[in-house]
């Protein structure tokens, strides 16, 4: 259902966007995302460029800590293909099977507990509203 | 709307509670969530217990990564109270202003591919399904 | 923000609804979501009759157990107006303090498990297929 | 792309908690849930404690309409694995096809609803305050 | 899993309901969802009844407009199975490649804004307050 | 709680950004989204720059459509801000009443379906599967 761009048959503007994917992640392997979304070349690039600067530009937070953040989100969204890809990511960076268990236990306490608040209207503490 | 249950009013087995909160965190400042949750105690009860095993027990996470995971899904989730309530306790623990914003734009970024990985219904890459 | 059209300026085919709302709730009050529908007659007309339908119509759940299922999506989905509505629509059916407490840890519990279930890629048991 | 772990390679502590699932369902099946999060024991041990004690403990609710509560939840999240083992759950306990299709019903509309309260910025009716 | 009932083995409800589609679409064919929903004759006739009235009557905006915006909604919620019926039916109507790839952009930059705005508890403007 | 950039105490950085949103929308209005996310300038100048892309740039979807689509998603989300952005920015270019009211209905009913298609698992039809 989902059609993949290949590299031999991208056109110029789509292999640029590769090559850059290529060179940033030190690696030939293009993931299927980018493949989809090269379908549409405006929408590769664009997505590509800020999923560039927030995850593989130099900044106050270290890769492996932005690839958890990522997966925690994904597992609240039930994304399964971004589950796979940033778990493959995360690993690569040195997640454990302890950190990835640690990190579900989070993601589910953390959906527990937004509901308990929504449910008791908790109002903020005001020591809180300084931040 | 919501009432919330002080100490003195409390009786024993939310007094055990609270002071379990109070000897984990070393603070005496119980939040407005466990004074909420207190109207009904054995919710209190469980919901400290899980939240203390998952929160404060040694693991492979160290303590600020967990509370950056926390507040990923709650910013994912828009709940007011438990961005604000883990915002506050991940700075105590060193979060800055620009580690902040980056985490925002991750949950931010995150979100978007979530849904573009549905739309274009991307299959999940061979290299992935080993993880 | 919202406009809220009162019984007295509404035309004739507000009127016809507000007058079935009063006739099923055997009640003279009207409250604010209908009034704000009502600014679009056939979105009033076409919602209520759909909300009559599922929740006033004889059938296999009893009404406070509807109530409570109506609860239950609107703690999840975070509706501050949907939780006031229908917590006072359940504690009319004999919602009590403890019953909304435990429904709000079975929704905790169950955002939690949701979560865990989709991080850990359970697969569906062959015994839960044939349901 | 998920291990299961049986009773047979289970350790100590992941045994416990699996007697534990037996004792209290009076039945020897261990669905896959819990053999998923048995590759963390500490997690499962947490998860299992606090269902137990939301779902199977003496309280205000029957347990039917814990169930339908819990598949309303996870219904709304589109959880493929909590639908499945939680309408298990409900049949067992007396749900029949009729009240498992309005259940449905009233989630969808309840999802329907929310998303109208909050278009329409409906104000919170004074009357609805007070609960 | 899902019991699909045929027209050949409907009762009369359900095929007046199914006689009713066909009228208004102008073509036989009857997808699954309708089939699937007619296992309950009362959940079909009113969820038929609001989506054809939705739908199908005139108003402001015209039916592509109609699509795109259920299509928006689906994938922010990642149902496989309204992406799919609702992209089918936006065709039908002149969606091209490119009007898609560019929903699916907005869709998810609109997901990203939509949590940065929570995140950076963004303060409505007054000039926006007038609408 | 939120804090605000004002173009007089902006840096060089963030002043381009602002005079982009200007020249772009030939307007000298900033609204609080971009002044909240000037406190990280490298966000708001990636955040910026997708929105003006999927936005502003020619494309298959008329501007009007592209700014219902944002409010279908934003409403779903619950997101105020957004909410009240889009809805100002749609009245620009032409939004009614009438199509607000009808973008709630499509958006409340979709949100209803989603769910009846997750709760009736509904297979797709192979008539969808060409798209």
């Amino acid at each position: 259902m989902s059609r993949l761009i290949e590299y031999e048959e991208a056109n110029d503007e789509v292999r640029a966007v590769y090559d850059d994917i290529r060179a940033t992640r030190k690696s030939d392997y293009i993931n299927n995302f980018w493949k989809a979304l090269a379908v549409h070349p405006p929408t590769l690039k664009r997505v590509w460029t800020i999923v560039k600067g927030v995850m593989a530009e130099p900044g106050a937070l270290d890769p492996l800590t932005r690839q958890l953040i990522y997966l925690a989100v994904s597992i609240t969204n039930g994304c399964e293909y971004c589950m796979a890809s940033h778990a493959a990511a995360a690993r690569a960076l040195g997640m454990t099977d302890a950190m990835y268990a640690e990190l579900a236990a989070i993601v589910g306490v953390a959906n527990m507990t937004n509901r308990l608040a929504d449910a008791f209207h908790v109002p903020v503490d005001e020591v809180f509203k300084q931040g």
